[in-house]
């Protein structure tokens, strides 16, 4: 066995290389953020599944309740970016015995909560023994193969929007893993952000109604991560004008001497969308969903993304959040000793 | 916390009744082999995810491939045991770092080789950094409602089949898990059905075709509790007539002086069907897939299995294989280590 660790995203190039090397071709790459099956000439099943894992996915001071139902949030996420509402669920859960039926109750709730939000039924699911917390939420839905959403097809010229700001979630990890209950108190919607994120499910659909949006991501791999996807996949470049920074965590990097647009940057499990919009048609877009948020553009290119910040040009590396390599686990048994109180 | 420790099949109950108060009702019970979603009135999307975990699902002796391989054919035998083609994969991986090309190999030759086997497509997946090997195997096809096998409706008059013989299964992995060479090279079979285990996809769809199946289950947990749930879901008794052991397994019980009846009965992850068949269609149907056995027949009743035997009725337990009470974990790191032979 080697001692040289591969990344989240090295195995994921492996396995995908293996798997298209052996079938014929997929309407839709294994790079984008849902699988499709051709079901039809104008229809296509959608599938997605995502695991939470509790050491890596669920920082302490979140609850079981919360960390059920944002695996569902990061499933759906993936539906919203495809402009695709998701139809069913599945959940396959793992848990470590003993198992009592308050855990079994809390993550009932998360479940339905989440399923409830996003107007999605839970279909069935599985469950296991397992060493730590796993929830694998798989969704699945239908689209029409013209109104998806894909991270290819940003052309020269699209406005680079965003449905909100960025660096709440960085901040609000980094908040909880301080076990800092002043910090928390006072900045409590950065907190918010990680324990309760939400999935922009209507705003993706209005965007795929649209018929104006030429690429969409969501970020929860980071902004400077989505930005570098649709660049890479459509072959352009991209221009920053600025970097969305939620005034939030803007003041906390302050008070912490830390940089906000590294926080707005390189972040992640940030459920917001990052998308290429037709230039003609984004000022009507932005009256009907207000949160948009311009921030950069689309350029011929092949593949850079940079931003024009203080008069200077400078390159946005393509870091982002990753399972192997971006934190060490968080302690496994919180999710158990925190319940408690 | 409480300290009662709630068996997996507890846990199934506490969470379908959950999910099933909060929404409307679906055409095919959380209790079935699959999950359905009503797509129109002739056409179901049908969904499955069955999770496999390493330190209770993987013997010592088993390869990663063997495992990867393993995952998808519990998966597709749900879907056989429904006559309903898989069409599309997703698989969701959970990996311990360090995590080398070789592992990631292995596991990809495990699952196209099993896409293969059954001719459905990898369409995606997820990975994350678990302590302990995670494959989650989703499945997705379509069937017609009218066609699809269900676990009710077993009729009295029917008659109980199975496609193949039991207890080898359960006799391979008391030889894997003893370590003992000699007795795995003069039980070969009985340690493949293990490592190498096959879904019954063509029979099942054979099966579905033929209209005269009335209820259908596979034997994942084990001949005994598929014979309960058939009961149970069907309100019937069902009489067995004679409990299929496989031969090998009655010549490995001999030797070891276990009973080979409760090898064949109380085992697991055996992936035969075991199915309720019309009584006047049995001996044609019979002709077309010579692998089906009679063992028994539905009388009118309230959910009991008993068996003749030797001229006396006896009342076979609704016991079988169970996650968080059937066995304890094995080691966690005999995949690592087992690699280098």
């Amino acid at each position: 066995m080697t001692n040289t660790g591969l990344g989240e995203r090295q195995i994921i190039r492996i396995l995908t290389r293996r798997f298209a090397t052996s079938q014929p071709s997929l309407p839709l790459g294994f790079d984008d953020d849902v699988a499709v099956f051709p079901f039809s000439r104008n229809r296509w099943i959608v599938l997605k599944t995502d695991m939470l894992f509790g050491h890596t996915d669920v920082p302490p001071g979140m609850s079981l309740e919360q960390a059920a139902r944002k695996a569902v949030v990061a499933t759906v996420s993936d539906f919203a970016a495809k402009g695709v509402q998701p139809l069913g669920l599945l959940i396959s859960l793992g848990l470590t015995p003993p198992v009592g039926p308050r855990i079994v109750n809390e993550i009932a709730n998360g479940l339905n909560r989440a399923a409830r939000e996003y107007d999605c039924r839970i279909l069935g699911g599985d469950t296991g023994e397992s060493d730590d917390l796993v929830i694998d939420c798989i969704g699945f839905g239908l689209a029409e193969p013209k109104r998806m959403l894909r991270r290819s097809g940003a052309r020269p010229g699209d406005v680079i929007a965003v449905t909100g700001t960025f660096g709440k979630t960085a901040a609000g990890l980094r908040i909880l893993l301080a076990k800092n209950k002043a910090s928390a108190m006072r900045f409590s919607k950065l907190v918010e952000s990680v324990t309760h994120p939400m999935a922009r499910l209507e705003t993706g659909l209005k965007l795929a109604r649209s018929g104006a949006v030429h690429s969409s991501i969501d970020s929860s791999d980071g902004l400077a991560w989505s930005l570098h996807e649709i660049a890479r996949l459509s072959r352009v470049d991209i221009l920053l004008e600025n970097i969305p920074v939620a005034p939030e965590a803007e003041v906390f990097a302050r008070r912490e001497s830390l940089g906000a647009e590294d926080l707005a940057l390189y972040g992640g499990e940030e459920y917001e969308l990052v998308v290429a919009i037709r230039r003609d048609a984004f000022s009507d877009l932005k009256k009907r969903i207000p949160s948009l948020i311009r921030i950069g553009r689309v350029e011929a290119g092949r593949g850079e993304v940079r931003v024009l910040s203080r008069g200077r040009m400078r390159s946005i590396e393509p870091r982002g959040w990753e399972h192997m390599v971006s934190m060490s686990p968080y302690s496994r048994n919180h999710l158990l000793s925190s319940r408690a109180h």
